[in-house]
């Protein structure tokens, strides 16, 4: 019997999602709750393994396990077994072919710029801070360049393990809401840092540093020594994970906190 | 000369405002970086003591300084000598008959409950988390009842010290923002416990286990344990307090985070 989970994580707090021998991951957490429900070692696969530092609120984890238990058991139950900054937000059984990997048909990242003279002292590491005035509207100007299907080898890491650079990118807002910049983005899935380095090249932008046509350039050129720094992983959040219709997964409001839809 | 700063700080990290002996407080913290920064010992006097686990995005606090500085050496300076849950947000030379706390003319506060069927996993020590549907129409209803001059004494912890019950309350809203409700509640001056202990009650309303009308009730009766219990402090914030015009203290968003104004 196969379970679907949707967590939220404060990824300060662990060393990434992935299970690793000497620090503490967000899976090793969550395996440790699951399995204590299921009186058995579960493993389980999630839909974006999330680096260091990276918060979720709508990560998808599937699992098989042995015995069936009512819902309250992997909401309610897990929720008790896990830290204060890993929680469930639904759970639901889904049929047997279901992966949080590979039914995935997208993804949606949220990245906040607390845009700040100084900084910030409330939930500190949940956002990014940049004191420089970053103007929103030369980075949303930018953004038409990423949106299609693209070979993003400038926005890459190096040592990113997909066999292909290509992906497509659906949407791409930079909101400004007073203070904070809030950066949306929807692909197919992402390159490893892919998110991480188109924000830094548009905060580039939003500093008046390059036009908003850099962007353009440098996917042209796929060369990730000519964009800028990847951006610092505490204002970035998986936000939503989505998948056909047909497995009739519940929809949360992607967050972070009071920030909506 | 005296200086005065404004203050965001993330309240469960410490005990409460006040220095005490054993155990940090946020007074102990911003006495350690501003005396770093004077290069003497100094004093600190804020505008509202916090409890334990109680937020702030717009505390105020005045101090005299030996030797004048620039503006930097309180803003970035002080923040460089302060942990990651506190920072300054503003610096300004103020007159030297201002206080922080006798020269402030009201206090607002927010308070934030994450009103989701699950305990939340991100900013969990930053939102207070109630599972049962409130009915925030029902809490607005409530507020009439006590925005004026009144005696709070139903609404005040058995150890105040003030010397009088009454407060002159000026504004007190429930909103809903998806899971989350916002209460926003603004007096000359807070007995202690006197915000939790509203919200409680509040809660009590938006559960629909008593009419609206029975703040107004509880208020008459001049009775703490007619109230609802005090609700928990994570969910609170010290968000803006306001002084004369003729000090010119700056003005900043209330927060917290991107909640706006």
């Amino acid at each position: 019997m196969r379970m679907a989970l949707c967590l939220e994580y404060d990824g300060s707090r662990y060393y990434g999602w992935q299970r690793q021998r000497e620090v503490i991951s967000v899976q090793q957490c969550v395996e440790h709750a699951v399995s204590k429900i299921a009186d058995a070692p579960i493993e389980v696969t999630c839909a974006g393994r999330t680096d260091a530092g990276v918060h979720a609120t709508g990560q998808v984890v599937h699992f098989d396990i042995p015995v069936p238990r009512a819902e309250p058991a992997w909401t309610l139950g897990v929720n008790s077994n896990l830290p204060a900054g890993i929680a469930v937000r639904w759970a639901q059984e889904v049929d047997s072919e279901f992966s949080a990997r590979f039914s995935a048909t997208s993804r949606r990242y949220r990245y906040i710029i607390a845009n700040t003279r100084f900084r910030p002292g409330i939930h500190s590491f949940g956002v990014s801070h940049y004191h420089q005035p970053l103007d929103e509207k030369a980075m949303q100007a930018a953004a038409p360049a990423i949106i299609g299907e693209h070979d993003f080898t400038t926005f890459r890491a190096s040592h990113c393990q997909s066999h292909t650079p290509f992906r497509k990118v659906t949407d791409l807002t930079v909101e400004r809401r007073g203070d904070y910049i809030i950066i949306d983005i929807k692909a197919n899935a992402f390159l490893h840092h892919m998110v991480r380095n188109i924000v830094g090249s548009l905060i580039v932008v939003g500093q008046h540093e390059q036009p908003p046509e850099w962007l353009a350039e440098l996917l042209r050129q796929k060369d990730r020594t000519k964009a800028a720094a990847t951006a610092k992983p505490g204002g970035l959040y998986l936000v939503e994970v989505t998948y056909p219709e047909r497995y009739n997964i519940p929809q949360v409001p992607p967050g972070p906190l009071w920030l909506g839809d």
